[in-house]
């Protein structure tokens, strides 16, 4: 074997993972478990709300307390790894990133629509004017054909993003999706390549070797494969097996598995697994925004709520576009009324 | 996209998962399942106790209720589907086939460690004289290069079974190892070959589609992932990400999910997912009878299990070598007190 690849982890267990927690965490918690993976030797502990920045909302869920005290309380414990957050233009604002610096976060993901990523430009601008480290992440990167991606990561890089990210953020690209979107940025950009994974259908680890393969060097992961719906790729799990396939991550696995079970498994409010609204959504493409909406709009028309998860990925449908399930299921109805 | 692809499922939900609940499925709860799969379309429904005809006993546990009252349930309510069953020789006979065989059992898979399937030259012989389709299934298969692996497939299919399996009985595999081992079955023989997956390095399912793209055509599966240790591959993920890829299994996704979450979900005794002990068995390479003894060694020597576990997977021990692991243990404990 040859000398070992470096892969840069980014654990997001307090991000997002915090989604699989209702955001509940304490900051106590936070502490907890960002110490540890600090002493695990992860590069990256991504700390904020499961939608970033601000997210506690009514809209995206309350969490028990402020982006700012979950943050000073990693920042606290952190001695190794670079505090990170993520930040979704439209829900996180300039100040909270200010906020986030003057805490001792070090790094930044803006994430946006795989379709949008000129929305994060000024947060990019910002980022680094505010010394920090600037990563693009294109959300729902299945919905779009690998050129299209490219075209986005390109835009991304333009604006200083020192790391462009294909999010598979509903769970629903197999190894070879993968590996066209990461291997199309690659070659578009300049800069690292990261993949964020789900695993409602089961993928989430063998799709990260999938990345690495196209040339990907940053790569998600979450305790436990916490997250939301189906949870993230093992960060664990990962660990080792990137161990068997002789990559070097910088990370002790047995001190991140005794984390996982000791300090992140007696938190958890359900076991992390594949349930079927999951699989669907994965299946289907589309992401768990929709999930509510479908049931209603189901039960209100007489249809299989999978039926309209399908026929939503087949059309491509994006959050905020969330009224027109309605129309989606109607049509279905009519459909199957006149079959 | 050309004509799908045929894959031929074996859901050991009612075998391999009853490990999971300790052997406890009541013959009415095996009933229910199995008339589920059947309804679902599932080709193979396997049942038996986790180590096969006569498994329950002191040292594999003992089960609820006997192989026969399991067999006389499923064979009750399945129409469509092969009800199966699984025998290691040297804990399940002649007779306890024989038995099955009555009771409806259409195919029985005869399983041996990857080096031993001379052993099961009887009883291959027995279902076939009894009209049972019968499979070679080779245990452990990681622990043998690919080229033996092929070698003790040829002698299976020279004993006259009609399909061989390659199983990953520890979880231990990751594709290309996979890949190398069915690969080389298919090219030894002449009959179908079959894929096992264990879920400990989280790639079930993503091995069981490198077996299938190496030539496989038979998978096994389980509810929910249900297994020994980390879970089998999970029938219903399987079944949408089969479909995903184009493959025919002639499953009907939508029931076998239904059959997952109301029927099998509510009866499981714990979730299914992969905690430390299952993670450190697939990253050794060592079989779960492996964890007791260990971590009594690792105590009387005041040794991490974990380095033990990786030293038995380094010198391939296998299952009925026990006595050997605190041989082990004293000299890592001799290595490290010297060191």
């Amino acid at each position: 074997m040859g000398e070992a690849k470096r892969v840069h982890l980014v654990d997001s267990t307090l991000r997002d993972g915090s989604h699989a927690v209702s955001h509940q965490f304490t900051p106590e918690q936070v502490a907890k478990i960002a110490e540890g993976l600090d002493a695990s030797g992860v590069e990256y502990i991504e700390v904020s709300h499961g939608d970033g920045l601000a997210g506690s909302s009514y809209n995206y869920g309350w969490a028990a307390a402020s982006d700012e005290e979950y943050l000073r309380a990693a920042a606290s414990v952190i001695k190794r790894g670079k505090l990170t957050v993520l930040l979704l233009p439209g829900i996180g604002t300039q100040e909270d990133l200010e906020m986030a610096r003057d805490c001792g976060a070090q790094a930044v993901r803006v994430a946006t629509h795989v379709t949008e990523a000129d929305i994060g430009e000024q947060h990019i601008g910002l980022a680094k004017k505010l010394g920090m480290k600037a990563f693009g992440f294109l959300m729902l990167s299945h919905m779009v054909p690998p050129e299209k991606v490219a075209e986005q990561a390109k835009l991304f890089e333009s604006y200083g993003a020192e790391v462009i990210y294909v999010a598979d953020s509903a769970g629903a690209m197999l190894p070879d999706d993968v590996k066209a979107r990461v291997g199309a940025v690659c070659d578009a950009v300049n800069v690292p390549v990261g993949f964020h994974a789900h695993n409602n259908l089961s993928m989430a680890t063998a799709n990260s070797l999938a990345a690495l393969e196209a040339g990907a060097t940053y790569i998600d992961c979450c305790l436990r494969g916490l997250g939301a719906g189906a949870g993230n790729t093992q960060t664990e799990v990962l660990v080792g097996v990137l161990r068997k396939f002789g990559y070097e991550t910088g990370v002790d696995f047995y001190k991140v598995m005794d984390v996982a079970e000791e300090i992140l498994e007696p938190l958890m409010h359900r076991p992390q697994v594949i349930r079927n609204a999951s699989l669907m959504l994965g299946y289907a493409g589309v992401y768990s925004s929709f999930l509510l909406h479908t049931y209603r709009a189901a039960e209100k028309f007489g249809l299989d709520p999978r039926d309209i998860l399908v026929e939503l990925g087949r059309r491509r449908m994006v959050g905020g576009q969330e009224d027109m399930i309605v129309d989606v299921a109607y049509q279905l109805a009519q459909r199957k009324g006149g079959a």
